[in-house]
This record gives C-alpha cells, sequence and structure tokens, in this order.
C-alpha cells in the first residue's frame, strides 16, 4: 500500500496513537488503513465411499489436487461461500453439513474454514478446475495434493470416519509446516 | 475506495474479465481491490457460575454489555485473537476451549466467532470498557447488550448449560433481525 484509497495522498506505516501495531496511515485525510485476515471457505464433498477432488486450473500449485474451496466474499454467509466455490470448481451442488476443520494460516493471514458435505448429482471440471473426480481412500493422490490444509482435512476425514464421528478439529499451520510440506519448490 | 493504493489513480467499480462481480479496478496498473469479510473474534468467559460482561466505553454501542471481542488481525490465530481481545477489553486472562458460536452477518461483512473459556485470575476494565463485571444467569442485562451476536452466545450457552454440552452453533443475523434489534435506534 502506498497511497490512501480515501483521498489518493502517500502513506506511512506507523503505529496509530491508541494502537499498538502499525497501520497504513494518512496524514492528509486522516484514514487508517487496517488490513485483516481472509476466510477461505470450502467443502469435502462425499459421495458414497468416495471424495471429490478438483485437479486446479490456475496458479498457485496448478497441476495438484485439491478440495473445492476460495476466499469468502462480501455479502454471503460461510456456508453460501463453501457452496458456490463447490459450484463453481467443481459443477457440484452440494449439502452442506458442520464445520469441520478450522486452520489458521497465520503467516499468510488466511483462515480456512472446510465443512463436510454430501454430493448432489453430477460435477464436471469448473474454469479454474483441469478435471474432477471420485477418489475412494486408496486412490486419494496424497503426493500430488495442493495444499497442506487439504492434506490435513482428509487425513481427518479418513481417521474420523472409522468410528463415524466428525467434530470440529481446529489448528494452525505454520510457516515452517508449510515449507516442510512444499519443500525447496 | 476512490483511488488505487498501489499506484493512485483513480479506481473505477466494475466486473473484472472472466469474473461475476463489481470490483474496484485500476486501469493504470491494473490491480483489482478485492475487499472481503472480517473475522470477529471473541470469548465468553467463565467463573464457576458467572459469565464476564464488559460495558463498552467506546461506540457503537456505547455503555451497553457486551462479551470480549474484536477484529482478528493478520499474523494471528482465531484463538489468539479471542484471548487478546479478551485482555485488552477485560484485562482478563482465559483458557479458551471450544469454538461455540459462529455466527455471519453478512449485510455487515463480518463473522463472528465466539470461543467459550476460563477466566483465570482477575479482571478489569480495559481502556475500552468502562467497567467489566461477572454475571449470574439472573443478572444478564438483557435488555442492555450491545448487539444480537451477544445475546445469541448468551442465550445457546444458558440452554446448553443445563445439558453440558456445548455443541458449535453456527448460525446467520440478517439486516431484519439486526434492524429488530437495534429498533428506531
Amino acid at each position: 500500500m502506498n497511497f490512501c484509497s480515501h483521498c489518493g495522498h502517500t502513506v506511512r506505516f506507523a503505529i496509530p496513537r491508541g494502537d499498538d501495531r502499525p497501520r497504513y496511515l494518512c496524514d492528509e485525510c486522516g484514514t487508517i488503513h487496517y488490513q485483516n485476515p481472509r476466510i477461505v471457505a470450502g467443502t469435502l464433498p462425499v459421495s458414497g465411499s468416495r471424495v471429490l477432488l478438483c485437479r486446479r486450473a490456475i496458479a498457485p500449485r496448478k497441476g495438484y489436487w485439491t478440495l473445492p474451496a476460495g476466499y469468502m466474499e462480501n455479502a454471503e454467509t460461510t456456508v453460501e461461500a463453501a457452496a458456490r466455490e463447490t459450484l463453481e470448481e467443481a459443477c457440484a451442488e452440494v449439502t452442506v453439513h458442520g464445520l469441520y476443520t478450522l486452520i489458521n494460516l497465520p503467516h499468510i493471514n488466511q483462515v480456512y474454514m472446510m465443512f463436510r458435505a454430501d454430493l448432489v448429482g453430477g460435477f464436471d471440471a469448473g474454469p479454474e478446475s483441469l478435471e474432477v473426480a471420485l477418489f475412494e481412500e486408496h486412490e486419494i493422490p496424497w503426493d500430488e495434493l495442493a495444499f497442506p490444509t487439504i492434506e490435513r482435512t482428509l487425513r481427518h476425514f479418513y481417521r474420523d470416519r472409522v468410528e463415524g464421528d466428525y467434530p470440529l478439529h481446529i489448528s494452525d499451520i505454520t510457516a515452517e509446516d508449510r515449507e516442510r510440506y512444499f519443500g525447496s519448490a
């Protein structure tokens, strides 16, 4: 951020009076530009014993497999965001169940919220997917998953499926976890 | 938003190519300025049979009672944000338990995430609170609560406390709900 989005004046990065962390400040119009984490909402769509995955057609991690998920938009709910992303990426309608994983990624200012869901009807590759397919557990491409959040959500799912009980799992992924996941790439 | 925060050029509000909703666009440098919902994280701090509430010293709803909560910041987790807000507003340390209410407010682009917590030690009014106090159920100032999210979280708590089981409650508050809550104020 270089300029005030309100008045166009240059901004500076400093701690406002009465605050305890630096913000982008406009000395011309007085606006304080707060920046906050974004929510990534998505689903784990299930059809019988199989799980739906999408192979990414776009960066980052083009060609890798993911659960349908993306940035929550203004004016929608978390459940609506998760269902919309599923429709956009997999052309799939789902019945959304409970929140299943809540994963904080503080180093990139993201909060993942993945919901369990049942696939309703068919699916197809949306514009952001190369292909979309259903996988049995032994078919999951563990070495070709796009993000550590996706692997973690799937690992929880297969562990919990043994008992048929799917509590909310809250966890964090650190910069070190992420580096380990992506290797030197 | 009137100006591009990257290059200072004026922006226009239009649907980018390949997108389906309007964004602030800079024709000079090509930046698309996405805007996304913000997370409000907080706690429901419990001490024995009592619940801790803060009376707001700042707008909006100055003088009304609330649970400690506020905007999640970059570079922190949801649990850290909830604990930090509790420390700031009530000078209270807490042990944070599970996520308890997840409330979408799509008309104001907020997602509330309230965690149950146990109060550890004392408390005091932080700079954003006029006073902080513990309340038995029959003492809760239902007509002087600051926000519908706070009332809803407390209502769930007293219903669930009967059985001692506190599942996650996901719900929405619409513009109409909010208008009904605040009346003509």
